[in-house]
């Protein structure tokens, strides 16, 4: 595995750790087929080609007259308005010499090729149907305000690739090429274990060195708008046998296994006590914060250990985690990567990739909310952005141009 | 209301249409306190102010020995260490002349003002409890490596505004600070009427002049998405008689209707005559695509007539609708606005501000996805990105700085 010269390993190489260790979830027996809007959110498990073309035949762009462009330099004359077209018709072939009223969408009848909009014509109102009339246009070239079948996409040509995050765009696209539902990867199922004597729920006393556990929250909020499938065990204490009975109950119900806490080189480092005989590997990742990250399987169930402080927790799972979900099984959405510009210089760690949280502003610049502490949950939650320091950099002027990541 | 010279409304004047149309939806008796992951996605209706400190006392920012700094320039003779303080403990004070081992997160003992890391340590590694030993450790300021009871946020500060967008970092600090249900703005109900006799539901045999319906489900993806309750009436008939008669009967059950077509100025425009005799306004927003719009009351129920081609129709909620929403109620979240370079030239009518499809790439650039036509909605489902060409603006040389909004 690539490691940093200080014997972390990189960012790019855990990324890559993880998506190896649930590369064996992607499996066909794990696509189902689903309406379109039961799979908003989840990710496309097989290419889509169009069966038709976008759109389906040529129609007008405007309300106006469908002519045969030809006709219209002699047009002085007046061209007789013949019946018009509504949407949804499909229309006879326009005679030479006539014009058809004709509506945004509708067909275009055979023999036209241009569309003149009506605030162009004289009389610029259309005439009462039935009623004998001429009608007095400019010239257009031909293809004039007609969009063509096929023009937005071709029968035949790529729809949507296999590993496509399912939006609503795309929920529309496969709605207007007529499917009704979709093959999208099942929701895995993530069981999150928090750890740590100091960790009460959130609602109960906080007696005199606890705090309340705010990564469950944290984590199972992400997961869910990441179309995961949560189940919280509760807080595990920091007694390593009480921990590996809890994952041992929940590992057969498990694709993933999420841990917070316990995983660095402390005197006591319960994840890494509980873990002891299964295949999981305990290293420092080169990035503040979360940089002590645990990754294997228990029981055969694949687990990540996450650090223990909750900015720690966030970052872990939008690095790591979404990323390797996204690239398997195209879902949850990337987050938006863009270049902004700092509000304020910053230091570094040059052997780190740091992660610091930041408001972008509509100006294009990004401000750091809190410092660099991976416990301010407080400047997390003000933040709209994770702002990404590569390694080998110490410092930043205010003004340079970094990349950020939406949250 | 404010309108360009050419007459139309301006874009901003119709948001705030949007917004006065929804305001009186914001009433005491729409709000409702829910756990925090049922809130999620939803907006904050109250201001909340810390109940506590976070963090909650002084705690270690690393494992190492927590020290009274003072004692530290003597330690060439060794600190004698004490009994290790473990995470979720009330140590007792700290004696003159002594080292605790703390873990991180671990509550300072009274009278320590310092830790030193463990790898700072001489022996590096924590003795065996109970064991007498001595440590040497290299002088450190008071206040290093300790994070201060406060420091994230104080007992009685603001902690989160009303209309906050509750996201996995907003719940998160709720959790920290203990709360385990939050006052949010009930889902609003929508009723979604797409209309037009051009248009059928996927699934079913494609005549001539027909296209599938792409509206329903872009709209009702999106405004799912956004945290709103939808219900699909099916697709309406150009029949402004009948479009009337199910828009009665879905009223008193719908916060809020959503139309699609229909609205410009064409000869055959079933909401524009649907709404007959109802407080409804269509008029032309100066706006590119998306420019008809009808807003109004239908039986006292608000409703918005957005334009009938896809990529209209999902201009119209993002510009409007999401953005009054989230004014409103907290939710959904704003779209991300931020900087990019055009990677391509582009022209605009100058008498509207044009929204068009891009793909933001890493480098900072934006890639145009299709032309401007609005029934491209296979350029749509490759976008990443609205591009943002005000009002005023005819053309753009590739590489100028344009606003997009992140989809």
């Amino acid at each position: 595995m690539h490691r940093t010269q200080a014997g972390h390993v990189t960012v790019e190489a855990h990324r890559e750790s993880v998506r190896r260790l649930l590369a064996p979830l992607r499996t066909p027996d794990r696509i189902e087929r689903l309406p379109l809007l039961a799979a908003l959110g989840r990710g496309l498990a097989a290419d889509v080609v169009a069966p038709l073309d976008l759109p389906p035949f040529a129609n007008s762009q405007m309300d106006g007259y469908a002519i045969r462009s030809a006709d219209v330099p002699d047009g002085g004359t007046g061209l007789s308005v013949v019946a018009p077209v509504p949407a949804g018709a499909a229309p006879p072939a326009l005679a030479a010499g006539t014009a058809a009223p004709i509506m945004t969408g509708a067909m275009m009848p055979p023999g036209a090729d241009a569309v003149v909009p009506i605030e162009q014509a004289v009389p610029a109102a259309f005439p009462a149907p039935g009623v004998p009339a001429t009608v007095r246009l400019p010239a257009v070239p031909a293809g004039t305000f007609v969009r063509n079948a096929g023009s937005d996409i071709r029968t035949g040509e790529p729809a949507l690739g296999a590993g496509t995050f399912l939006g609503p765009g795309q929920l529309g696209l496969l709605a207007a090429l007529g499917f009704t539902d979709v093959p999208v990867y099942r929701e895995l199922r993530v069981v999150l274990v928090t750890t740590g004597d100091e960790v009460v729920e959130p609602g109960t006393p906080l007696g005199a060195g606890k705090i309340y556990d705010s990564n469950a929250t944290l984590l199972e909020s992400s997961m869910r708008q990441a179309g995961l499938h949560v189940t919280r065990t509760g807080i595990a204490t920091d007694r390593p046998g009480e921990l590996a009975a809890l994952l041992r109950r929940h590992a057969p119900d498990a694709d993933l296994i999420i841990t917070t806490g316990g995983v660095s080189k402390g005197a006591y480092e319960v994840v890494r006590q509980a873990m002891e005989g299964h295949d999981v590997d305990f290293y420092g990742v080169a990035m503040q914060p979360g940089g002590p990250q645990g990754i294997g399987t228990f029981d055969g169930v694949p687990v990540l250990g996450f650090p223990g402080n909750p900015v720690s927790c966030l970052v872990s799972f939008e690095m790591f985690l979404r990323p390797a979900l996204f690239d398997l099984f195209g879902s949850p959405a990337p987050r938006p990567a863009v270049r902004a510009r700092l509000a304020h210089a910053l230091e570094s760690p040059p052997a780190k990739h740091q992660v610091r949280r930041g408001t972008v502003l509509p100006d294009g610049t990004v401000r750091l909310e809190g410092g660099a502490g991976s416990h301010l949950v407080s400047a997390l939650a003000h933040s709209n952005a994770l702002i990404q320091v590569p390694e080998g950099i110490d410092a930043l002027a205010e003004g340079a141009e970094v990349e950020v990541w939406m949250l």
